[in-house]
């Protein structure tokens, strides 16, 4: 890979963050300061009330009672959400890198749907896509232990990932035809109605789920039933396999390092070593790293 | 094994592949020319479509509304394909021979029924065999590197063919032991009609399915559950242990080949080296292998 | 272990087996020479037919039509098996330890219901202990190379037994409580009639069978219920992680030795070495070993 | 770690253990001794009988008949337990550390439902509290060689604790999102009537249990299932990934140690070493070590 050269185009956005934005930056993007991990335990706190309401608002039991004060509730996490999201867009160099980022649209999302839903009433249900804002819990844990832990699932996986596809494409196969003989063998009396319904009873079949709205009949049905359930048993080994075989080899290769939370002010990447000075993505100089004094292993 | 005398017996059938029947053999049947790929993975497109097709002809409310497209839209895949397979017909040397092999077989029972449902129309669900030529996905599948985790899989689950159908074999006795014993338990009132339906009924809790359509009602059946449960979920464990101790082995020993889409003119086998001269199948003389120049990794 | 003293009491039972016996010892019990392997092949063809039959027999539309013949054939292959049963016990030296052993015992129950249901028509259901017979299939499939696999199979769940059996008395105090739980929670309305019952549900969930015919309707039994099925997946990893690190293990150390079905005369032990001279159980002399010239390998 | 001074503060609890006091401590904390063990058995016995006797009272059928004989059962085994209990107050150095420890309080609410029946009879159902006194059974196990194994299934476990938990995080992320997207897909006429009994349907899908009390009935939540039945078959695969590695890696380095079931009396640790002369835990000097002379091994 060629060294980019610096990103220097716009005299503006080239201006390094300082004062307090840069101050505003360490606190919200990174979580190694004091005052970093304190706001991002927070956060957490504050999403984890956020679904809680939105979940307790959806069972018809607690609405009729606390209906009032759960939406008064919503409305609370949404403003403290939009004021979090433009601190965001403030402090960052590049606000439209980071509106345009997998985070930045779904802290974007997990605002919208409160303030749509003001005019249009069906995108109300549309709130709980914020649960996925809870992704960021994994930010916190990254200065714990168990960052290495999570890097080493990932990194198995990962590298599983391509015999998993091709096994999950052979499986695709199977399940098609499968579904297909039994929408012709059970006829559409037994709930069979369509290939598409057979071909998701034959994968609630074969990945051993079983769920019973739909189930064979007939005796034929039942034959080829009791061989697909014995061949989803015999196959159901192989994901594990993959994996297992592929932790069993990454056990021997990992090296934990310890990770931190610095980001990059440019492309906004995580992870960069505590005594790196450029961005290993896009190459920009990275500013001093601000890290607690006492902090924990 | 002795190296077998080349195969010359009828001057017609010998004369090897030239001209136009060389191309368009290069182009269906091997997939290392760029016209070859872009021949397969159209075909997979039309295939894709095709079941598509089918599949969307299954369900009650889309026939209703679509009937006719749908039906137009059968006819000229059913065209395309009767096309491809005379043009396969013509191009190899042997036709008898591709005509009466596993793809030959399944290429001719993808066009029949629609031809065959003009007189009896029962056999019109039989389109749905169709499916099955998706087997031919894995053939692009080889140029890309998904082959040598293909073959990985493929390779570990031979090995563990035998051990995996000795394992079988012994699940199938406890499951008619098991299942003649709920039958003679739960007795017909309880849906254990037959030992055939109380077989089936058996191979779903052991492999933990549980469709629940058939359930135990007294206390001793139950209890019989119980146990076949915690049975099954004990020798969960042996395909799961057979597969994996094979895969963590075969880890070690594999070595990945770059392998290719060449075939025999003569037995139609797949997989020849590039530098091979003569099949490893059959014994006859390969003719010079016709690969892309600039092939992707 | 101190070498036995050869076990010589009863002159009538130490004379060596010789003539008529021997030889019919030699088809009957082992499978190494040609008649004794078209011997049990052609018991295993006659036990399934005969498993066929009883299977067919407890279908209700099947019986209605073919109920006269499905009798006939029953008693013909009852005739059949006690023949066969007779024989055996007149070719063994000490006919009361055969009669006595386990496959004795089946062989007789395989026999005794047709003879009682005369009596007690109650008793017919019985028959169907015969399918135990069909654990003699391992016997021919010594001779081929699965008894390798076969094996490797049981050294490997046997290592791990003591594992799985604490394990499971983990899981069943688990069971218990959690069973009790629901018992508790959900009350007898919503099909949590009993702590049996319950217990019975309980392990239907952590087992991840589900039939779904009791299943809780609170919101604090989901919740429970949700939890288990949690734990359920997380620790039905362990029988499947002792077994695989046990198979890998015997992998290694595993060296496949070809087996025989060579019998002792004496205790039935079975496998004895072709070059043996003396039981490895019971000490007694092992007559010549006979075994056919062109083995199958 | 520094060596902790010996904790010498109140002459009457410090004088050690002697006489009848000692001679029941040995018999009811530990089980080296042929006393020990054979109340360890009894107890086991009794605590069983106990359990079948509250499982067959809550049998309705068994009830009507038996009632009378169950509820005097039960009462004799709360005089049983209680009296244990005050003994095992008696002849602890310190009885308020017993009383507040985990088994101390395990043992207070297996007696204490039975007389507070006698005021609020709702408490009655409490009694099942008892089957937790059966986590002693691993006692009488630890002299057996169960130990090594139970140890070895702990370690294993604990080893891989942070790994699923950080995997568990990851699937009750999914199964918000994904049970969310369910209730916004299939409405509240299909059983998804809220939040949360979707986030129950979705574990109970992603787990492979699937009741089937609760099905998706439109084609874009089946299409939804059928997703998250292939994704929990996928991820089914981690838990048991890490434990297999974890065993597999286990073996290599354990050594299996011989341990006892020796208990400080200080502080009530188990499993010191037979020549230990203070306790591992709170440094307390322990009394010389009463085994039994011919212990089995």
């Amino acid at each position: 890979m060629e060294k980019p050269s610096p990103p220097i185009s716009d005299p503006l956005l080239d201006k390094p963050l300082a004062g307090w934005r840069l101050r505003l930056y360490t606190i919200i993007f990174e979580a190694d300061t004091r005052a970093g991990r304190l706001f991002d335990q927070a956060l957490i706190a504050v999403i984890l009330l956020s679904i809680a309401v939105v979940m307790a608002d959806s069972v018809q039991a607690v609405r009729l009672v606390y209906g009032h004060a759960l939406t008064y509730a919503e409305w609370v996490f949404t403003l403290l959400f939009t004021v979090e999201y433009i601190a965001r867009l403030l402090c960052v160099r590049r606000p439209l890198r980071y509106a345009t980022s997998f985070f930045g649209i779904i802290d974007l999302l997990a605002v919208l749907p409160t303030y749509l839903a003001l005019f249009v009433p069906e995108l109300h249900a549309l709130i709980d896509v914020r649960v996925l804002r809870l992704l960021r819990v994994f930010r916190v844990f990254k200065l714990a232990a168990y960052v290495a832990e999570y890097q080493f699932l990932v990194s198995a996986l990962a590298a599983s990932g391509r015999k998993i596809l091709v096994f999950l494409s052979a499986v695709l196969m199977v399940v098609l035809v499968m579904g297909t003989m039994m929408y012709v063998v059970e006829g559409q009396t037994n709930g069979f109605t369509s290939i598409p319904t057979s071909v998701y009873w034959a994968i609630s079949t074969v990945t051993t789920v079983g769920f019973g709205d739909i189930t064979p009949k007939t005796d034929l049905g039942r034959l080829i039933a009791s061989f697909m359930m014995l061949m989803g048993w015999g196959i159901l080994a192989v994901p594990t396999g993959i994996v297992t075989a592929e932790m069993a080899a990454q056990r021997r290769t990992h090296s934990g390092q310890a990770p931190t939370t610095r980001t990059c002010h440019e492309c906004l990447t995580e992870g960069h070593a505590a005594d790196a000075n450029f961005c290993f993505n896009c190459g920009a100089r990275l500013p001093p790293y601000q890290q607690q004094a006492g902090k924990a292993s």
